[in-house]
């Protein structure tokens, strides 16, 4: 009884037409070619890593994808039992007509030309969208991309900014936004401009939200003008090797700057906290960041207290931190519980995170789920694992705990899924 | 089969009469003259101000009651998924007999009136005693509480010292402190004499405890009377601009005195561990608490270990600091797990610590939960609440689980909602 | 229903024979001899002195082991809602034929004798395996340990280190390890020749993998031969007395070569991360320990990443490091997440813990269960609650949630229980 009604609201929340609010999907390339699109995503390189697989044969140089994709599939055994290998299986079945819940070394290959003639039809991506049931999805743009040659109401600009903020000692970036902005960054004005003619940019292209994604030692604080002056001087003459001090100043000053254009342009300013990069530096492309768990939101207390009209959908990479998140979405008007992110967007962290924000944060503050995709075809398992689990809990803790009308549990589930993201995000509606 | 089994547990305990080991009531005005009393709640403005509602609307001076009650309804809609808001129906429908499930523009007005005309009774107080099965509540009482015109084996004194031990260098707290005790604290020994006083009027009107909410940095040690008296001496001269180390060794002094005293008085000290105090200073009142989750109870190491013969019924403000609460219990003879406290006060907190509590630490050192209400008409709904995922902790972990009957499971958790606070704070039996 | 499937799953992981990877045996004495030495475990003294009873009553000179049976059981009622007093109810069903659900005054003595008689019988040892369906166990030998005496591929040795790692201040240490291996360790070289030959002899005597139990802040890393020989010369010539920096650097130096001989001799290093020793110094025997759960693996990261070649089964001991366990476990090929340690082996927190591993570790990377135990007896009834809430995550995350069929669910079970052990530790195949 309490799977068949999990069943059935799942049913009704799996009709929904969705706007995916984070996504890295290149417009110009939306959709998979062929299943080394799929399998090349991190989740299963560095999974078949770990599990024994060298980096070597995973990321040999002149590989056919379809070489790549029998390397592959001849590791994933090990990780059968994982939540990404269900995405997988899932999406084979739903967007290829996969028949089976196996894909091994018997298997592989008849399915590999299936799908890469199925993947090259014109309408992929709109077969995609469609079975999907999305209706348009967020990117996340480097600062210097030009946000031109696709329809920006289907894929809606996200301005990322981790490497203004982060990598401006680098002298690439500071030669990537000269090019963006016909700017040369050199003090606080300059800064100053070149960011605002980022955001007039961005805006000017539809841009829906402003992103970074942050070290869990970041506790970003205002500095003043003299003090970004010194700093930047010392950053741009000394490059890498400048200071800590100076650095963690340029970097302040930087986030604090994106802040305000948030507030001008009524951006709403997506923060993902608590990433360590390159931990495992011998690891596959993008399988080297972990974190360190010990992160609090109190390192936000500045930001928040500052920037009263600016929305800030928060992502948390830890379950443990979850809880914060909870409360300061509950006490701060400013802030909005964001997705599942990474290394918490597996059933047994989302579950727990989910219930513990359904029953404390205003229904209007939550962002159900983003799919964090590099292709378009994860959009459907990953959304099917959220909706499983959000039916889950409101058949368990809404329904059958606080006697609930399946009714309102619907609705409410509609509203975490579809209608938060069209107010928040000013979008869709 | 296990809905019925959790139905049938909850409505045994459900009979049990209870007092409440910790809440904020006014002994001189214990319960709601209307609904602005009940709305004007800190979790009901603060989650009103959090989904949008501006403070000066919420606490705008010279309003009626009635204005405030119709300005917040029209606000609730937003915080309709949440717990707290449960509590307002659950509490409308059990004692008002408000008959419904949703209380909005459409239906408040007659309400409010019909609720305000049942609270004008002379029996209200004890109406709302007897429908929620209370025999008597623990006070959380100023220092320089009179504690008279009640009657105290009702409303049970418990002293609470944040005032002590964090704001003494603050004149009006040393002119209080004065005021309440004739002694003058200018060093070493009048504090402890002064404090000495605070005890021997508290003990003499009944209070059971002794009570204080701390800050996740702080980690109480003993300082030397030589110390003590320097520190003291520097923070009487420079008031709330003393040096810091300053400051806190006058408040590891004071704690460490207040310990004795609950040594020497036989009284169960209540810390309640881990609030960060005005992190949202532009908050409603009461509605600017938060928290940094980087806690831990080694801080106490050398506090419980100088007085095993002080009970600490210890209360934690997040999720993660509970299984260090519950290994602590398990160790510590003088450590007692203390209930579900404000921001962990929500179902799927509670379940999780709750079971983690019962099944290893020893029964006799569980206090359940304690309302931390302002108004009586709180405990009815907050302990159903508690009552609710205890029979379904004590349903499916014991009897499914591990084969206890019912009976057995009905009398530990008897145990934790009664016997518990009769043994732990020597009342009621 | 899902009870039942449940069941059905526990059957037949139930059947298998498995192999304890952790536990304290010894190897020349391994099973008890009466209740004295079950109920002499610290999990029952320490709750016992928890819930009042006085230290001086356990731990009294002199008395019998049947009065002490006696003592104890008198002050177990407190703690019969625990998971450990479980553990003695069903191992005294299932090993010593005890009829009934509760031991105490007036039914212990008879029973006390009864399992006496059973357990002077010369093939109590046998039968104890037998009925626990345990074909070999893993010891922890201290590092002076002859290894002589007993059947090492029934009595599995592990080198345990902490004394040399963190005691070698210590006179008695550097005395007894010159006993060992006749080498009067002095300086790095020695030292080096030193452990090497510990490694020599526990690998010609069968050891199967390297220990180290680690307090919460120890992060290693490789310190340079130069520095090593100062902190050796100074640690050698002040003892405890000598700087922290010194000692922090011998313990660095003395950790790193013991990772160097887990790579030289291909042996697993268990990590067992975040035990404070001595935290309630009045405790009983082994019941002083406790932690400080802010504690994040990203402290290992140098060893992680300078040892690819070495297996690291990791165990933590609070459940809030649980998800950093699963993170860097999919992450890092050489980390394996081992068992549920200590306080975070209770059901609610080993049933978060396994789920939470289960969906997102490679299925050959995770040891399901260990018993830790010191004697014999304690192996069932630990396993048979780790392969109930095995069992119960299978059933629902797997069966339930994920349509898996019953029949791949246990062989997940299966390989958790036993062919991760046969393969990470190269034993029993
Ligand atoms: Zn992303
Ligand atoms: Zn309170
Ligand atoms: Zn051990």
């Amino acid at each position: 009884m309490s799977i068949d009604l999990r069943n059935r609201l799942f049913e009704q929340l799996d009709q929904l037409v969705l706007i995916d609010p984070h996504t890295h999907i290149n417009a110009l390339d939306p959709s998979s070619h062929t299943l080394a699109d799929i399998l090349g995503y991190h989740y299963y390189t560095e999974l078949a890593h770990s599990a024994g697989m060298p980096k070597g044969q995973i990321e040999e140089e002149g590989i056919s994808p379809k070489e790549k994709v029998g390397r592959l599939i001849e590791n994933l055994g090990p990780i059968s039992n994982t939540i990404q290998y269900s995405w997988f299986i899932e999406m084979a079945q739903k967007l290829l007509d996969f028949e089976g819940d196996t894909i091994d070394a018997s298997n592989w290959e008849a399915f590999y030309d299936s799908a890469a003639e199925k993947m090259s039809a014109d309408s992929w991506t709109d077969t995609v969208f469609n079975k999907s049931r999305l209706e348009s999805v967020f990117l996340t743009n480097d600062f210097d991309d030009p946000l031109e040659g696709f329809d920006s109401t289907k894929y809606i600009p996200c301005l990322r900014t981790d490497d203004l903020v982060f990598h401006l000692t680098n002298a690439r970036t500071k030669m990537r936004l000269y090019e963006a902005t016909n700017v040369e960054i050199s003090n606080v004005a300059s800064a100053r401009e070149a960011i605002g003619k980022l955001f007039d940019h961005f805006v000017s292209r539809n841009a829906k939200a402003c992103a970074i994604s942050l070290p869990p030692t970041f506790a970003p604080t205002k500095v003043s003008d003299a003090r970004a002056e010194t700093a930047l001087s010392h950053v741009f003459s000394h490059g890498p090797s400048a200071d800590e001090d100076d650095q963690r100043a340029v970097s302040n000053f930087i986030f604090w700057t994106l802040a305000e254009n948030c507030q001008q342009h009524k951006l709403p300013f997506d923060l993902m906290i608590g990433v360590n990069r390159k931990v495992f530096p011998e690891g596959v492309y993008q399988g080297q960041d972990l974190y360190d768990s010990r992160v609090s939101l109190i390192q936000y207390k500045d930001l928040l207290n500052a920037f009263p009209d600016v929305t800030f959908p928060i992502s948390v990479l830890a379950s443990v931190t979850n809880q914060e998140l909870v409360s300061y979405s509950w006490i701060f008007p400013n802030v909005v519980a964001n997705g599942h992110w990474w290394y918490s967007n597996t059933p047994t962290f989302i579950q727990h995170d989910c219930a513990a924000r359904l029953e404390a944060i205003p229904r209007t503050k939550q962002i159900g789920y983003y799919s964090d995709m590099y292709k378009m075809e994860f959009a459907l398992p990953k959304f099917a694992m959220y909706k499983r689990i959000l039916a889950k809990v409101l058949a368990e803790n809404f329904v059958i705990d606080r006697s609930w009308t399946e009714e309102s549990a619907v609705e409410l589930g509609t509203q975490l899924l579809r209608g938060n993201v069209e107010s928040i995000f000013n979008v869709g509606s």
